[in-house]
């Protein structure tokens, strides 16, 4: 039967014991994307191509969440990360910005967590700096797409 | 015509001068849900009621979360927040958690980041402790329902 | 019946709203040791007299630790401290410093926890500067002993 | 003669040098108990059987806080945790919790600080949960009981 | 005799106590430049142009650093900024990048530490993003230039 | 032609990939000085001879910023510090205090930011404690003396 790792045999959570599990090189991916009215989209792009770079704002703080990822998940693992990297697209059906995260390190854990956080936290950074234009936006698809290294093996979302 | 206003007039961005604004009792709720397998909701909901407490951990993990939500989000004000709680439902078409957070302060600015930032991280702690049975989850829906208090004034989504 | 003010009628854990809460200055007294074998109290007496002054550093990391103190215990409220003083003095019998914070600020909650949270920081200094001469060191006593302020009215330990 | 190894020749602090020293599976045993009154013990006791779950967020705050010793004690290395837990106990003669923590990791340097960090929270998230109930609560006894690995070899409290 | 208001009279450091002084509106400019090669500057120019934007990676950088101020300060009180503002110029006598920053602050302490790690921590992200291309690059003439507010009255710096 | 690496053919920033580099012993020795009036410079000398102890507590500062580093600076990697050491000498022509500090690490990266990081916070943390005193001061010529370990093989300024 399935269970949930993060508790011990008595219910009681953990940062699970990793100590024996080999070092390797691990990949993740992490998606997700802000809805929006198709007004503020226009601001955005508009921002970026000229002044007010909210996106490189975004890429930013997704960098710096990445770091922070187990301060703020009480059982995550801290890592060293080798490399953090996001990428935005602007979708227009429905108007909305697109982030994905990539995350690395070498370690004994996987690194979805840290992909994760940088999407959520450079989505919100995207909403606080639309929110004076956009009270509806929507942050929506939160989720790993690829995941590489270690003992489970590759995982890639269908 | 509408700009944002987090960029001044050279496009610049700045954390804006909120000085001025009266200091009034602000609230702000946000909302948001992680999209599972129907048997890891159930792994959820037995933990919650006799041992493995998921959602007992996911709502510490947002209470702090909100307190570091200038920390995460660059352009974002630090504030003395005088209220946090989450609260959860699980949903079962199709099978989920909900997080709603209501954040409150007083002081001169919103909380509405602080609200979203909760939601967020707690929605992330259930993905952590549950990614080893379930690795599809995605987050979704994440955004604000209710804004109270400040010179623009009450908020309701629709 | 008394019931713990943290929990919430349903049992889940809040930070309790304190937006109606006056803005009076409030005062905590917080104490506690550390025994240790009357060698390394005369490692840590000399040092302070001449050089590796063990309890200057350990004053400055219990200033810093007060600063965090919402950032460690979950449940505690963000508060904009207006003073944090330690004193140290060295007993002999049994051979121990202690340690007494006292911490203030205007505002709505007290802060007695920022000066727990002082005086523990601050014996957990001693112990690691002291630690690679002596193992057996323990932390005894951290305790309120003075708080006033605020609706509850003024607390003296006996 | 010892000295305190955290103090240079010229009795300057400094964080030392670990560079040479092996990585090596280390792991450290603290332990801690907080007194209070045998009406407050009934509060924590009813409430981890049912709802009001002091003891989960207790736990918790501990395992955060191990992940931030470094951040708290000024001489302390950043080490990779690979592994935190907390046991707690209740005990009634005196009425009191016991906290117990296990810390572990593979590195240059033990994890003694990191397992007493994690106790010293714990107890001090209990406080701050209990405190309406119970102002006269003291911290006792917080010190190391096991610590293997590394070039010092194993120490077992006595 | 003037002495250093950080010691009380023993000599031993403490944050110092704030509780009565007014809250007033409060605000300091800091300044400071970052001397490089001709061609680096080159470098930055041309990227904030088009890509690689350099300044504006630092200018959040800089907004960030003076939220920590009192994290990083150790006698430093926390403080509600209301407003934080980073602007860069470019000379070339000798080329270099100069950073001006803005804080301000409603209450109880001035603000210039604010401002000073502000530019401290821009210019050296500036540092960071450079450091392939030029590793002589220093760090030149970090002062306060301008402060109002509070009993003191106003400074310029002649 | 020489770019910037820490931006992408693109043009945005990332956390550069260190995953394939070589884990090597790497030493980084920066330096700074702050510029001061002359009665100034007498009361920190004689505050470190007797009390108030100016220095002994921007050495901690500058150590503990040192750990902060990749948390300040965006695109830097998180390290596992092995040695941090600050020194400091009081300069007389002009009347200033100079900080020094080697920072040492085994790992993918230098260490060179985490040395400037901890000598620009040390000499922040003396302006402070100063200030009441001196409003003039100013930091000056903070940059890289040496650096060694890594592919890119040693540097010493000339």
């Amino acid at each position: 039967m399935t269970t949930l790792t993060h508790f011990d045999a008595h219910g009681q959570a953990h940062m699970v014991d990793v100590a024996a599990k080999a070092h390797t090189h691990r990949t993740a991916v992490a998606t997700g994307r802000i809805d929006m009215l198709a007004a503020t989209l226009a601001l955005i792009e508009s921002g970026s191509a000229k002044k007010g770079d909210v996106l490189g704002i975004a890429r930013i703080a997704g960098i710096q969440a990445a770091k922070k990822t187990s301060d703020l998940v009480p059982l995550c693992h801290p890592l060293a990360l080798t490399r953090v990297a996001l990428e935005f697209a602007t979708l227009t059906e429905p108007p909305s910005v697109q982030c994905t995260a990539t995350v690395e390190t070498v370690g004994p854990t996987g690194v979805e967590m840290e992909a994760l956080c940088a999407v959520q936290v450079a989505l919100l950074t995207i909403y606080d700096m639309c929110k004076a234009a956009d009270r509806g936006m929507a942050i929506q698809g939160v989720r790993v797409v690829e995941k590489h290294g270690g003992k489970s093996g590759s995982f890639v979302a269908p």
